[in-house]
């Protein structure tokens, strides 16, 4: 909990931007490593983050019809084997639960990787009539995947997460959920994060395991590698034929449901990191801080600074998330190091000499910068600040995507422009996984997207020369 | 999803009590069985009710100055079986994760039945000063335990619960919070839940593997058996010298961290059904309920009526949790019943008669009255009705509870009592674990709690004759 000397010891991004990552989530107290490799331990502060994001999150849900629930955690063998794209997807990387107790089972079951199968057996046996449509579900849970390589919040082997799982009566009307929660990611992250969102459809290659079509948010991370945060799909009749699921239609006759599914999860944590953060650590957006204000006193052990900064406090957090770091045995330097490494928007420092001038001192954690602020209009000038930072920092964010987003009209321009630096490239594509095969093979990179709005950049696919259908997003990804 | 004949479906709680509970949560929608034996589903309307007991609760943890955080679902063999007691309670019903992917693993990891363990681990390398202490952490999760009998929420292999992780720097404060966090259940319970608790101490037979001594809160079910419905453990040093969790102390010197931890789950869903129902269904407390006020239009298709609902749906809603049932293809009556059963506190009837009266008809669940209410003043005779019916239903409990509990001052007695009728048993005992096991032998009763307030009964045990240390209350349990 020493985190004293934390300036030095944190890695300078431009350093090692992974050695940085692990510095800031470490000492800002976000996470821990958990005793199983692979595993994390969500901090207070992390968690804080996280229920902010969930609270968001869930209204919106709410409010667009969709409800909670929960399902068990276990699955059995042959439900995952049900549906046959999407167990080839996920049986190499699930848990399995063999033992209850001293007994063997006669099953194995695996711990959840994502929902479908059990959602859907269960649908199976609530749905029987038009009338029973749509049906709009939510599910906040924990999931298992054993990856090979983990970090924390971006690829751990736990993790939390929502899972929308909805059924429709025709398919227009599952495309356009799908569509309306995809917005809502994307809204969510760049008016909640600060972090500007590129909309689009994977491609065959890259969509979910079961699924007709997958619609993606991809934003570009400090280092220009590219950060998937928000995934909606559209499954068609694909698990409602495997599972069984049928409706009687208005005129009687039977048909298979459409369905949905999307998932946001701790992930998108990592991204509020490597978007935001700097050498000196964290840089939270007010939205979603979890503390907004950190009041510091100065020279606190003259008269009447205590007293002042309690009152402060009061006052405050009826309209803000305040801390007061009223603590005897560290310096406000100490103090000021300590808020800004877990990147708090806004701190008032306020000493002897301010509370005599009915004065204080505020400091922005986005752009460093300090003002003197009468105590009068102190609410007021936050309640704009904290909506200043917010859309600075999304500007900011805006302006650096932008600065790593490159344009390729041929391989070698392609190949170049991942071996001098790394961001989005744009190009136009003929549409082949061969294609997407060769960039992942010579240059590490994917296709992110299709997006929604694409540029006829050339009439030909950058790395074949055939005729381009799409212009797509590349990237190097978390 | 069809209840047309609910009411000639539902068994009477009288004629089987088991039959009944089962007949109401899955018609009413709270649950379904999982295609895994012992698992449930929360639907839904099951998983509103734990919502709105999360959201009490969670405010009621952060008011006392707890924060949530995260620890990992699962936990190796190893780190399971470094306290001795806990190991012996929990290892022979833990799920146990052998192979992650195609791959064995080196050691076995098991599901969490609750997560002492793993957190103390955690807390070992966090903990150095006083100036850590005190640690106060909440989780919400979900935790396994391989039972061999289940029931929908009372006892299901997986369930929800929050667990409480604390750590202070004397055996008092660690004691005070322990008795803080047990007070905090039980006013939940009484004052959310309208379900009247004992507050007891659990004898060391009783008490929970590892604790020094747990804390607990008895309700009485409607069938005389009994539900533990909240624990708050004091665990001493027993896990911090297990797992090496060692502070400095204000001279400088090493000790172990004093230890709670203290959890209510999902099922206290089970306590709500048991304590209220009826033979029409589910009856849920104001203060709980997901739909507190149904409003259901009488002659829908008469012109006005369905503008009329849906402006007093508006109207309500911006004080209370409101349904409209406007559906076409019901009948009143069917609705009527619908509602009912799913224990909506308050239902609204309206039509084209009453329209022209300025009145409506109010529908009480917990005494299924009848009155003529004039609109003008609707909203405000709705508020008192909803605290009202709260209260009335605590009352309806807690006589139930009186009527059912009874004195035996020798095992004569207790044997009759359980012969001819079943509730709470009040007795004097020795302290003996020999008393114990004859009684549990004998009527398959148990010892449910000490109880804070003990009365002098007698001055010998009620089992054996010695002298007695202790009045109890007993119970068969769920």
């Amino acid at each position: 909990m020493d985190d004293k000397n934390f300036v030095k010891e944190l890695t300078k991004m431009d350093d090692n931007f992974t050695d940085w990552y692990t510095d800031v989530i470490l000492k800002s107290e976000l996470v821990d490593y958990a005793p199983v490799k692979g595993f994390m331990v969500i901090r207070p502060y992390g968690y804080a983050l996280w229920e902010n994001i969930q609270k968001v999150l869930d209204e919106k849900f709410k409010e667009t019809g969709h409800k909670n629930a929960y399902f068990p955690l276990l699955i059995p063998e042959s439900m995952l084997n049900k549906e046959k794209e999407h167990v080839a997807g996920f049986a190499p990387e699930v848990a399995w639960v063999t033992h209850g107790g001293d007994n063997k089972l006669q099953e194995r079951l695996c711990i959840r990787p994502t929902s479908e199968t059990i959602i859907c057996t269960m649908y199976s046996k609530w749905i029987k009539s038009h009338r029973d449509l749509p049906l709009l579900i939510n599910q906040w849970a924990n999931v298992v995947r054993w990856e090979k390589t983990t970090r924390p919040f971006l690829r751990t082997t736990e993790f939390l997460w929502q899972e929308g799982h909805t059924l429709h009566s025709t398919a227009n009307e599952a495309i356009e959920e799908t569509l309306r929660m995809h917005k809502i990611y994307a809204d969510f992250c760049e008016e909640y994060l600060a972090i500007p969102v590129i909309k689009g459809i994977k491609s065959e290659k890259e969509r979910f395991a079961g699924a007709v079509s997958t619609y993606t948010i991809e934003a570009l991370m400090h280092d220009g590698k590219a950060l998937q945060s928000g995934t909606s799909h559209y499954l068609g009749t694909h698990f409602s034929k495997a599972f069984d699921i049928k409706f009687q239609n208005k005129v009687g006759k039977e048909e298979h449901a459409y369905q949905t599914s999307w998932g946001m999860s701790t992930r998108v944590i990592g991204g509020i990191i490597m978007t935001h953060g700097d050498d000196r650590g964290l840089k939270l957006p007010p939205n979603i801080a979890p503390i907004q204000v950190v009041i510091v006193p100065i020279a606190g052990q003259k008269p009447g600074v205590l007293n002042k900064v309690a009152e402060l406090k009061k006052e405050l957090s009826s309209k803000f998330r305040v801390e007061l770091d009223d603590r005897e045995e560290y310096s406000p330097g100490y103090k000021f190091n300590h808020w800004e490494l877990r990147g708090v928007p806004v701190r008032v420092e306020i000493g002897p000499r301010d509370i005599e001038n009915n004065n204080c001192i505020i400091f922005r954690r986005d752009t460093l910068q300090k003002e003197t602020i009468s105590l009068d209009t102190l609410q007021e000038h936050i309640e704009k600040l904290l909506v200043d930072i917010q859309q600075n920092m999304f500007e900011m964010a805006k302006e650096n995507t932008e600065n790593y987003t490159f344009e390729a009209r041929s391989l070698e321009e392609y190949i170049n422009i991942f071996e001098t630096k790394q961001g989005f490239v744009k190009m136009m594509w003929c549409g082949d996984v061969a294609c997407e095969d060769k960039i992942k093979d010579l240059t590490a990179s994917t296709i992110r997207c299709i997006p929604f709005e694409e540029e006829q950049l050339d009439t030909k696919c950058a790395i074949c020369g055939k005729d381009s259908k799409h212009m797509v997003y590349t990237a190097r990804q978390y």
